[in-house]
């Protein structure tokens, strides 16, 4: 059994990580940490986890951290860098589930997360952890960061268009409409986040600008090895879990002729949580709830140039938790889908 | 026209006032304060009201509200107390959403509300704001404590019953199994009324003792002009507005012979805002959502000796700002319904 | 009073225009047809209209339309055209809430809607019901095509683009994506609308085509007096009421100095239901919620060359009902907003 | 591996069968009928069943069920019992979901369920399939009548008062007030279930009287040994899963010592799906969600005479397919909880 630490248990992917761990077969969770809540079980917090998760949160410094296998941060940005060198060093791996090892430019992390980076040469070593893109690589890695939600849906809805040897569709002017349940917001008491305000209602947000932007477009230019250009318009859906990405491309002349449908079904195959649907097909959020399921549509409305991919994940899964998961079986030389065969709850 | 202030106008209560006034052909609205928010237009903070509210929020002390007729207070327990003096000896009438003025036994109100009560004089003379039950008294009042959302669907639901000469039902051991929108919450940065929280979700609080079990017994009481008892069983309904009331009462043996719809039908004929349903009936919240309709059906499950009375309102407007507008309505001789015919908005 | 007509008053349009209509200070309700339904009382089956709405549907042929001043049809595509000529000749104006009188080449009329149009004639005089585009021919008007939900926004939303003497934006390769609650699909017993279903679940849907997009292009191609070229994909939210559209348009070189807020503010300076937020908003449907009003807010982001244009309206009012009124209230002279004025309802 | 058979795999007890099923470690789903969608592979029907159910449906007749070692009807009610026989007579079990087999008193089926019941022998040798009541009687039976969901949520949270040598509660004037999300009406396309009807809106149904009254009642009766009368009161709320019973039940004087918080931990003393929360506890529906839990909490409010008990299930798992899992387990000598171990989805 591995030993795991989870560093900040108490928001959404902390609980979603206790869920998928707490039932991998290859697991022992052995300290969740938190210093508000220390000596707290996790399940009085969490009755979800009654009989299932017997541990209590601890303050970080009696967590023996350095004792486990691998740590996961599921905490606010920031965190992880400050401790991973530590943990690091007495041979533990780390998975962040934050955004401190995703953007390689540090520049572009103090723009858009207001903090200076405190260790660049971890970054430097640090995997970007999305298996599709990077499966080798993850599995050679001590540290990984997690990519965001948005960002995992909407690199691997590109990803066969981009991964070509020459560009099929405009890759300056990609656009990415994107709908996301209020979880991905996080287990944080704001007023725009209550039910009262949320609920019976749709907005667009951060239109000027998403933290997820910048790393989406690393993430797409590291794919195709090329500059890209892309607008994300993020959307607040009134559920709970889930993220639906609409992403449009437009195809190039000398490209008009390709089969899509094929060239997804291609480049997926094998692939144990990614399923492009059949043609035609319209996935719905519901279809990979809290599971580690991604689906996929292609979509070419009127036969036209404009291709219209349609991507759903569920976001607390396969957009962070579960994803984290997948790094670490990987990482561990585990089955890859060891613990997260869970199949989707429907309805 | 008269001239109304509103304090404390950023809270849910607050916002339904200011829909409700802004459309009122008799007032004008003059002030809303707020100390925190003062200079930002209301309309920048809720833009469903652009075009519709032209004032911004203004620190107290600029509010002028010594000018107005009425001053409306949607503040949390305890301000309508410390101000209501000052305003009535201006002679500017005061209406209190909170519960200030609700309870005329200072030591229950100091138990529940955990601060003592700062003008018992004032809340002798203050008259509670039921119209329904209360409707003279309101007309000649200078200070009204308006009933909470939901003493008033449990007040006007058992009434029927408990204001004949003699008892009809075991008065002792009523039970309201009750079931509230969010809203009623407030709108207040708190977890368990994120969406993420209270969506798809349903749960009992509250059981040990709520604030709302005193004033309606007090109110019940009343009433019957006897001593009651009832149990209270509040729970939280993954929806914005609503309130559904569950009633039950063990009907008397002299008593079963009584035709409790006729009862009913009868006690109301007359009332604009209380609509006995046919037998038989299930309302629905949504039949009176952003209105100030109160919807009563009665059932006798089985042809046997429980009531079981189904009432439905919507918590912000009958239970909240609504009621207020009535009570304002019956204090200045306009007709009780102005400004409050509102249709229910459905679906 | 001006005597109203409804046909097919038992759906969702319907239902909202007896809202608007029972309430409006010149109208006077006179017939509610629905064969299906005769003889029962309107409130029997909206207990949200008891007390408000008397009359009871009736059968067609009993409910002397030909005495009405106007007749709105609420029924499903193919029943106005089938009857409006004989109201039209007894001197009723006639409003369509369905598709029959929008689309004016009955080539695609047939291609989209399944059935022949039975009134070319008719339809070359129809007048599509859009006040903020075509105020002067609807004063006019004996029979209105009202335009679909979708449709009213993405018109308004891209009219001050289009409208101007040369091209702004690259008009061939305009995208529009849509996200609706589900009271657009009616009040239809479908399994993919029940709450088990469409709840806490989002997804697209009609990607290959829907019959609102060549409404829209007929639409915006008589707005611009020039071709273009539009890809729509709607989408479903979990919630009843609003439409979001996210409007995408690349602006062309010769126009990026363009200042496309106050282009906006311009365009629809003096519109009574039309509302240019301020720079850098973003529009809620909750902030339009039972009411007329339709918020733009118009955003470059990343400072680039791509406008996104996001449009709200409640899909039922603006989109369908209110839309209807406000045609009525222009073809018999009275106030463009008479019975239009309600607050919408936050939260 | 178990070769299992379910009879009518389409609706929300079937899809949720098909979800256990597929993971449970000693089964092998042989066949799935369904005779309108006979061919269709069950995941087009439910894509979040893609890679995990490789089956069609079939007709029944080609289903050959026969070779089962147990099938589940998971049909309307009707359909067991005019199959059961035969399969018996094979040599192969059955668990029916729906009410065929849970009324004893064939008058009392004909009444609620308004046709006759074709096999009483049958019915005689049915064992009622609530393991925490009759798990001996289960490990022997051949034909199990799955109990409803309300009536196991009732049966569950009434037992330890009943199941006493005497009466510890007025037994003859129970109330319980229960609350269901929308699934329990399964997945049959009715107006009143669509979200535009359903969501934003909470009311009761059926109180004058409700099929799963009678059941409960018997089930009561044969925990206590004696007769009892019971008030039941259904509920809908917007939401998909879940049932949260709120239980009334009146102490008697000679009772008022009991320690009810220990009566009901050392009733359910070793239970592996039934949680007895600590003293004070407010259970929530989602700490369950798509989990076998039923977790209880006991109340005395205000120190007085009423008994409140509080209940909260999943009612497509424990409430249906969940327990009919639970069931074969025990009747097939696995261990209880076989592919029962799924963590509460939360949030």
């Amino acid at each position: 059994m591995m030993k795991v630490g989870i560093v900040g248990g108490t928001g959404y992917t902390g609980v979603e990580l206790l869920r998928l761990l707490a039932a991998h077969p290859q697991v022992q969770l052995t300290a969740i940490t938190s210093r508000k809540e220390d000596g707290l079980p996790v399940a009085d917090m969490y009755p979800s986890l009654r009989g299932r998760v017997s541990l209590a949160f601890s303050a970080p410094e009696k967590a023996k951290l350095n004792e486990c296998d691998v740590v996961f941060f599921a905490t606010p940005h920031g965190v992880a860098m400050a401790q991973a060198a530590e943990l690091l060093a007495a041979g533990v791996k780390v998975i962040d589930l934050a955004a401190d090892f995703r953007l390689q430019d540090t520049a572009e992390f103090e723009k858009w997360y207001g903090m200076p980076h405190s260790c660049p040469d971890l970054l430097k070593e640090a995997v970007y952890g999305l298996p599709e893109v990077n499966r080798a690589a993850i599995k050679q890695a001590r540290l990984i960061g997690l990519p965001g939600c948005y960002p995992t849906s909407m690199q691997l809805g590109y990803a066969p268009l981009l991964a070509q040897g020459k560009p099929l569709v405009e890759e300056s002017s990609l656009i990415a409409d994107c709908k996301s349940g209020v979880s991905g917001a996080g287990r944080k008491a704001e007023v725009h986040a209550l039910l009262a305000e949320a609920s019976d209602n749709f907005k667009a947000y951060g239109v000027k600008g998403h933290r997820h932007l910048p790393e989406t477009v690393q993430g797409l230019q590291a794919i195709a090895g090329r500059k890209i250009g892309l607008t994300f318009v993020p959307h607040l859906v009134p559920m709970i879990r889930g993220i639906h990405s609409t992403l449009y491309a437009t195809i190039l002349p000398e490209a008009r002729d390709t089969d899509f449908q094929a060239l997804y079904e291609n480049h997926f195959k094998g692939e144990r949580f990614v399923d492009v649907l059949p043609a035609g097909s319209h996935p719905e959020t519901r279809s990979v709830r809290a599971s580690n399921m991604l689906r996929i549509a292609v979509h070419r409305p009127g036969g036209g140039n404009l291709l219209v991919i349609l991507v759903v994940e569920d976001n607390l899964v396969k957009g962070a938790a579960g994803q984290g998961v997948q790094c670490m079986n990987l990482m561990f030389g585990l089955e890859e889908d060891a613990g997260l065969m869970h199949i989707p709850v429907m309805p």
